[in-house]
């Protein structure tokens, strides 16, 4: 324990274990927690929740920044402490649960859950656990590897309990940039008109009297898995690199592009790693989380500055940039998630978007979320908030997976998280489709030529020009449009027998 | 004539028929128009050049700010002139051609055209048609009764044909705040933070080299039909209202509301309407079109200001606005459609957008634009700039209709243009379904419960009880999903024989 992280003597009383804190929450409540993409959430309070519930049963509902890592969500899930969570989450336990039908999910866009608890869309927070590096003298909090929904917690919830993780040096303060916008009618500018601008605070205000614990822990966020890049994945990256140095040569952009956004995973990685050896240079970041390849492509001289909601890396990544935070701080910013990814900003800046779909159909609308158009895997997450206000919005996917049992380019997509009006280019091992500027039949003969594994591209073909004959702007044969996803039901393959 | 409607007099021996402009086009063109929901579209060069292709014919991409008036999409597809059509319409023939195949069409939300021009994401435009009130001393143009893309045109352009219409007055001078965007990475704050913010100039900048032709007519507007009422839109409104009416009870609003948007149509006429003998006062609209509604409303002393990119009015209307100008001058303000639409101000200033959709799903997901997922009606226009980004978005539409043959509430649309993410409320005229803070399994009771005719009622709920045993976040019989629209193929009827 280290008492001098809290600044504020009078707060030091406070200190309890997680078991103690966890008494704190009633049958009923509203809960918020810090944690986005697994980084900065509550790694003492929550898992204490979720013992606590095996021998003292309560429900209630937990809104968060989005994922938690540590298994938390899937401990609270087994403990049966969920009645309904938002607005995302990556667990396999708490996901088989919310496809039950056991527990509620809200799949929001993560700039609006901020502004949906602002204007009193959604239940007012009873308690909010918030992850710190330690309580300032004015009884303000400096947040960890995360901002995410923090600031509107800290401000709506009526308790707040604090995690003060001794894990994170002190020197983290600074890196962070809290602004947090006005409700309306009285809502101004948000001045930021390019990644590196700082516009807020160091810290976050927080009213001392709401807190009503605050407990130590020392342990690190759950480190992120390295996956190294694969055929497939080599290959999306390389199809996009090329298309990149098509448009500059195209005189569409520069060497610089313009800011990136790439959603967590191989691909990102993947692309971003592709930069190391490319001519672009003084490259910027404004997306919503920040993996190994950022800071890879900082220390290679090719990235100038990064703008996210959090940092989500290997544990070696984790203790090389938190251990030299002095020479990391001036290139990269951590921001709350209502900004990193607010609308306004993501055109203003005019966003290159990089986010990973699990299909998508003839016309260019994509599925980000759900299998076969009822089971949910994670959640939209920032994808929305990026791919419609982004200058050019890319979704990537491998196009086929299980020994090509699955195409993943489909006649319909089972369910719709972004519409062929905000896809601008779709890409897959095979191929790059260029969507831009085509109408629907363009674009679906564009996506069998580019994207469609071989083994599926001429039932696509057919699936198509048979539509096409029965006319429309968007030609479909409803009957048949689900008959890949019904046989791979039926037969655990989409192929014909 | 009237040529000192042109203060440029260099410019006045560019004078001609719309006969002698129509033969300025060149097979291949890509041609853009003003025009916005029929409002300040051309009124001679484009029905000349309709015309000329049934002697002498052309092909033509053509692109505007909305849709256009005068059957005048209707003339050119009929001639065969138009091989590409963009961004909205709303023209029967047009329709009917683009269903067939024979013309490509590319529904764009309303605020992306412009950026998609300025991105060099669409071909360049050879030449532009523009209906102007005058050309001014600085050879800059005042536009008409719509801005739309105007100002973007005008910039682009390498040749432009301006259209003199002397049905309007000179006055309209000042309604207009011309305001264009930087193009990346240059892009600054785009500084409205309420409706009645005017941030740009009053006439649209043009290179007077590039203006080839000029054209006089002095037709009016196609003037909008009002629509009465009747029992299902006053129902629908009356939900609506009463919705409001309870939101300020519990403090979520002020009786001032916040700006509203309204899509064209008899629902956004009724709601507005309702207004008229409320308690509300000192609202105000910051919407893509004004309708006869809103003046209404503004003559009634309700409504305050009103911020837009057009106005679509009746032949009353219109003449009681455009003729008395210096009274209406300073109650609203057009603005580009890259600005009255744009994600980051719709955000900002915390818009109530009501929109009308075709169909909706049991999980809120909302089809705008598509007949049976295959043919297109009009086009997403503005919608989705609106719904994704406001404070709340509203979607109406009837239960049923064709003597109930017809359910507009479905097991799953065919067609998806709004996501559930982006949906708040759902209104029909049998009920509200507020789907705020609910998780998918609790929208689609509510959905039933509230929003369903009753002849579809037992079905729907039928569909989803049996969808929930399987299992899901999104429960869903692929099998059986789009049962009701094959039916309604098959027998006219989407009822159970």
């Amino acid at each position: 324990m280290s008492l001098q992280r809290i600044k504020v003597e009078s707060l030091r009383d406070k200190v309890m274990t997680a078991e103690q804190a966890a008494q704190l929450f009633k049958n009923g409540m509203v809960v918020a927690s810090s944690g986005f993409t697994k980084a900065g959430d509550s790694k003492m309070v929550l898992p204490a929740l979720a013992e606590r519930a095996k021998t003292d049963p309560l429900k209630i509902t937990l809104m968060t920044g989005a994922s938690l890592g540590h298994d938390t969500d899937g401990k609270l899930a087994d403990a049966g402490v969920l009645t309904k969570r938002m607005p995302f989450q990556v667990d396999r336990t708490l996901r088989h649960k919310i496809n039950d039908g056991e527990i509620l999910f809200i799949d929001q866009h993560l700039s609006e859950s901020a502004e949906l608890l602002h204007n009193q869309s959604l239940p007012p927070i009873d308690i909010a656990v918030i992850e710190v590096a330690y309580i300032d003298r004015d009884g303000s909090i400096v947040p960890t590897t995360s901002v995410g929904n923090s600031v509107t917690f800290a401000a709506l919830a009526k308790q707040v309990i604090l995690e003060i993780n001794t894990s994170v040096p002190e020197d983290i303060y600074g890196i962070h940039d809290i602004y947090q916008a006005e409700n309306y009618p009285y809502r101004n500018v948000i001045p930021i008109v390019a990644p590196w601008n700082r516009i807020g605070r160091k810290t976050i205000a927080l009213d001392p009297q709401k807190v009503v614990g605050i407990v130590f822990s020392d342990i690190q966020d759950s480190a992120a898995d390295i996956a190294e890049p694969d055929a497939k994945t080599s290959a999306i990256a390389k199809y996009i690199l090329d298309f990149f140095e098509n448009e500059v040569r195209l005189g569409h952009l520069t060497d610089r592009l313009l800011p990136l956004q790439a959603g967590i995973g191989k691909v990102a990685n993947a692309v971003l790693s592709g930069f190391k050896d490319s001519n672009f240079y003084d490259l910027t970041m404004f997306s919503e989380v920040l993996q190994d390849s950022t800071f890879d492509l900082m220390d290679a001289g090719k990235l100038s500055f990064a703008s996210a909601s959090s940092i989500t890396v290997s544990k070696g990544c984790y203790d090389r940039v938190l251990g030299d935070l002095q020479r990391y701080r001036s290139k990269f910013v951590l921001r709350p998630q209502n900004i990193s990814n607010t609308p306004g900003l993501i055109r203003r800046l005019g966003i290159i978007a990089i986010n990973t779909a699990i299909e998508f159909d003839i016309y260019g609308n994509v599925n980000s979320t759900h299998i076969s158009g009822t089971k949910i895997m994670n959640g939209i997450g920032g994808s929305g908030d990026f791919a419609r206000n982004a200058y050019l919005s890319i979704f990537v996917t491998q196009a086929a997976s299980k020994g090509n049992a699955i195409s993943h380019v489909l006649p319909m997509v089972s369910h719709v998280d972004h519409t062929e009006h905000d896809v601008d280019i779709l890409v897959t091992d095979i191929g790059l489709a260029d969507l831009r500027g085509l109408a629907p039949r363009e674009r679906a003969q564009q996506i069998i030529n580019n994207c469609v594994h071989p083994d599926y591209r001429e039932e696509l073909q057919s699936y198509f020009d048979r539509a096409c004959q029965r006319g429309g702007h968007t030609p479909h044969l409803l009957e048949e449009c689900f008959s890949w996803h019904q046989r791979f039901a039926e037969t655990g393959s989409m192929k014909r027998q």
